[in-house]
């Protein structure tokens, strides 16, 4: 490996480490709370030392969801795959968002981003919005596979099952969180599975 | 009216004036990002006069919810009220919800707040949690009671009725404000039709 590749190696290696770090403190306070400082200390560099890896907070946060994105993508989307199309492959989708936002230390910040940039035009909201379409367009494929394997009613209106199945994780993602409710996972699921017309129920004991 | 009370009703309103100006300001940008700065150039007054009002940060945040709690209460719960107990009163108290959120300028400060506050632990919190909960169970009164009068099922579970609802408001919130989904309103509407069995989509139009 030549010198120029392991700069950029180890280069890449702390910009990852940086923004794995600074997910975590999104998770938990949200993406406008996050400041350069706060990531340094985090992080044990210097203020100088992030900037050379994000010019701006905004910087940043683009660099924060399109990194989430990925992992999400690796961990959620692409896995699904592996199975064939059909209802089987749409509930294990719907397991792994499920696995996936169980693993992170705080909220989603995905969703805590929506709620707070949706209204402040600029790159953040428009990768937000970017991604959000993107991930729906991929539930959505999801289940139109799932009528024509004829797992789903034919009369499905597939953006419809997405739109309320995308609530049902809202609330969810809502009432655990700020309610502290021990039923809000069985209630999700119990949704879903009515929107699948599947008992998802013994999934999530 | 005695000097005092002069002072104090002109104070009052004052204090009205500068929480309704938080609000919008809160509906576009967020309750963290708010400061004191921004709303006494917003309101044209001093900070200290601001200060005067509101003594923290923290303190105008959690007068700003109690604030917007009173007026959903008065445009939304209670005029819904007004209506005899059933299925009726229970479609007005939705339909009142949705002209209450299409009146505000931006989001809802209350739904913002949850997913910027629901990891934040202190007196922002604990409000955001008792509004959401205390909104959560009169929703679930008003579905039992539609049970009672046999216009829902007797199997109903009011608790999962609201609970699919709350979903279905919440992906309304982010697909019409995040993605410019000019469908979201009818696909909420929707969702919560087939909940009640009844067809609410001439309403939406």
């Amino acid at each position: 490996m030549s010198v120029v590749n392991e700069t950029s190696t180890k280069g890449d290696a702390t910009r990852l480490a940086l923004l794995a770090s600074a997910r975590e403190i999104v998770s938990r306070t949200g993406l406008e709370s996050l400041s350069i400082a706060q990531l340094a200390e985090a992080a044990q560099m210097s203020k100088s030392g992030v900037f050379a890896h994000f010019g701006s907070k905004e910087e940043l946060q683009v660099a924060i969801l399109k990194f989430t994105g990925r992992t999400y993508r690796d961990q959620v989307m692409e896995p699904a795959m592996l199975l064939p199309p059909g209802r089987q492959r749409l509930v294990r989708l719907l397991e792994l968002w499920q696995a996936w936002t169980a693993g992170l230390s705080g909220g989603c910040p995905i969703i805590a981003g929506a709620s707070e940039f949706d209204d402040r035009p600029g790159p953040v909201r428009d990768i937000l919005a970017r991604m959000q379409r993107g991930f729906r367009d991929f539930l959505i494929e999801r289940i139109e596979e799932a009528v024509a394997t004829g797992e789903l009613p034919a009369e499905s209106d597939p953006a419809q099952v997405a739109f309320e199945i995308f609530g049902a994780y809202l609330a969810l993602h809502h009432d655990k969180r700020l309610l502290d409710d021990p039923d809000a996972t069985r209630r999700a699921w119990r949704a879903i599975g009515t929107r699948l017309g599947v008992n998802l129920q013994e999934k999530t004991q």
